[in-house]
């Protein structure tokens, strides 16, 4: 009966044309769906620390706090020296990151302030804090101090919090973090940044405080990911040092999980030393400023970037095209509905420092051919 | 302001004597805190295969949806093969195996009964779910008849779950899984079993599943995870075509999360080959089988255990006991509240096929220097 159940469900969400299966990618493409923005997954040095690494066996097989803590500190300490901030830690996923973080340290009689467009492990982190939470529209700062105003006398006993991506992963705009540092600062908030898709990008690579010259202070807790410009797997978490302590002591997605295997964490280090060096991400730098001048050109975007996430909202079309573009040998995948609010369906351009100009102009003229076929 | 709350809190726990620190196992030690019970994440053949899968990168560089896509189809074959289930789905952890699963699963309207020890993942997926929560007493199956039957007919619209540890992780027990698949038969219930520290043990390593010779079925969904016996890291799911079609739909830590790096994949494809062999299982039951001897003759346990997790239960006299190993070169891990409740904090003792009599033998011994000075 269950079974039935579920065929209908599934039968639903393939009606309202909203049905997902993994694609594979085989054989060769130009590839503009990954989040290896520094191609550092496929970087000789980290492969060979990854290598070096297995010494350690290919398990941490435990928790942080049972048997799993092995090298997980030196990469702790790396992230903090990189953040400028005084401790950071290191959990399994982004997911679980943003789940434990904001689960542990929002509670109940706590108010949040969340941006519309925050990724889902941060509306997830929120639900299960049991913190009240209300959504001030995308980047809107007058909508944001409308609500505190509005709301928060109503929390005397509470903290209130103020949570948004550094760069959003659907549309690669950038918060406002000045303005929300200023809110935060006047209302005696916590601000936490996501910075999954600003880590490795902006501010020479030290992600958007950085890019701001937003100092990390006591009200400020960041949190990234290993797994996009880093090239390997995991989330962490950096702020002060009492942050970290409460976060050992009470996060469930950390305290609850086996630790990042040995190898995985040798090979974040590296990688945040190739960072830190400076080239990698000035090549990227370069490349999204190439890649502005084509797409603009081509009428795909009409403002500046300056990540590597380029929305084409090109709305139903989009599964077709995205298609049309595999049959053409280009990787890109179409965003939907729900990741993406409807109407605004779209093929999430994602450059790497491994794209030439030509690969650009390629996928223009790909789309170009496509919508031209189209309108016959 | 907020470094201060978090510093008051951090008192609170110090002064309860619950505060958590972070220990690196440096030097020699006989382990007794991994759960690598198979000593696969030492394997070389293993290790081979991660190396190997290295030719892939470093990292997934997305989420299955997106770019992240590899080889995990392969593993998920081999795994539903392994399970003689119709499919598998990977996770990039076993929190976020069950956070994910239960949270799509289970819906606002629906009715979860769940095991009072379950695992914190099981707790936290209940709560996201929205679906109301009833706890029934440890493996208790009147009281979760009882249950049943006082709240069932309030839930006409909605879906009745019945979810369960296989094997506990903190007391080494095994859920009564034929009892529950008769309620589950019974109700028309689903049944969820996780089965983390029951693959690559129970069952000739299949799980607790097959020990009871219960064979999967349309209202059984496995949980799994890829970093206790099979020596990797993440988490898995199986069970009928359409539960793993609908995860891949609507499961959020799957769907936003980053895939397992493919290095990470190959590793765990080659352990579940090792365990399918057999003889790393045998070896692991007859090591149980020593300990089992050793353990009630010194009156640590007093029941036979068919898992490797034997909790030795001190209470109070727990941490400082656990350290008293330390000293002596034995790494146990001591348990205490929340893990536990009050009380029954404990040595979680778990054995591994690399253990020699001898080295239970000394554990209890030094126990017993530590039991007898504290007399004194």
């Amino acid at each position: 009966m269950f079974r039935e159940h579920l065929k209908k469900e599934l039968n639903n969400i393939k009606n309202s044309g909203l049905y997902r299966t993994l694609k594979v990618k085989d054989g060769k493409f130009i590839d503009f769906s990954s989040n290896d923005y520094l191609c550092l997954s496929k970087h000789p040095e980290i492969l060979n620390a990854v290598k070096n690494g297995l010494r350690y066996g290919s398990g941490s097989t435990g928790s942080r706090l049972t048997s799993g803590n092995i090298n997980h500190e030196k990469l702790e300490e790396k992230i903090a020296e990189f953040k400028e901030t005084e401790r950071a830690l290191v959990y399994s996923s982004g997911y679980a990151t943003n789940v434990g973080v904001i689960s542990a340290l929002c509670k109940k009689g706590d108010l949040i302030l969340s941006d519309k467009l925050n990724h889902a492990s941060i509306i997830d982190g929120c639900r299960l804090s049991r913190a009240d939470v209300l959504i001030y529209e995308h980047c809107n700062i007058s909508h944001l101090l409308n609500l505190i105003e509005e709301n928060w006398r109503k929390y005397e006993e509470g903290n209130l919090f103020i949570i948004t991506d550094g760069v959003f992963s659907m549309d690669g705009d950038v918060a406002p973090i000045k303005e929300l540092k200023k809110i935060a600062d006047e209302f005696n908030a916590v601000l936490i940044v996501d910075d999954a898709h600003g880590t490795g990008v902006l501010g020479n690579g030290k992600g958007t405080l950085k890019h701001f010259n937003i100092k990390p202070s006591d009200n400020i807790v960041q949190v990234g990911t290993l797994s996009k410009a880093v090239g390997g797997l995991g989330g962490f978490v950096c702020g002060v040092e009492e942050v970290i302590d409460y976060l050992i002591n009470t996060s469930r997605s950390f305290i609850y999980s086996t630790a990042l295997p040995p190898h995985v964490v040798e090979g974040c280090i590296k990688a945040f030393e190739i960072i830190e060096k400076g080239e990698v991400v000035k090549n990227l730098q370069n490349k999204i400023n190439i890649a502005n001048k084509i797409f603009k050109k081509y009428k795909y975007i009409n403002c500046g970037h300056i990540t590597p996430i380029f929305p084409f909202i090109f709305g139903e079309k989009t599964m077709s095209l995205a298609q049309h573009l595999i049959d053409n040998n280009i990787f890109c995948v179409g965003i939907r509905y729900p990741t993406v609010p409807k109407g605004s369906e779209r093929i999430r351009v994602s450059i790497n420092i491994g794209h030439k100009k030509e690969d650009f102009i390629l996928l223009c003229e790909k789309i170009n051919d496509f919508l031209i076929d189209d309108k016959k």
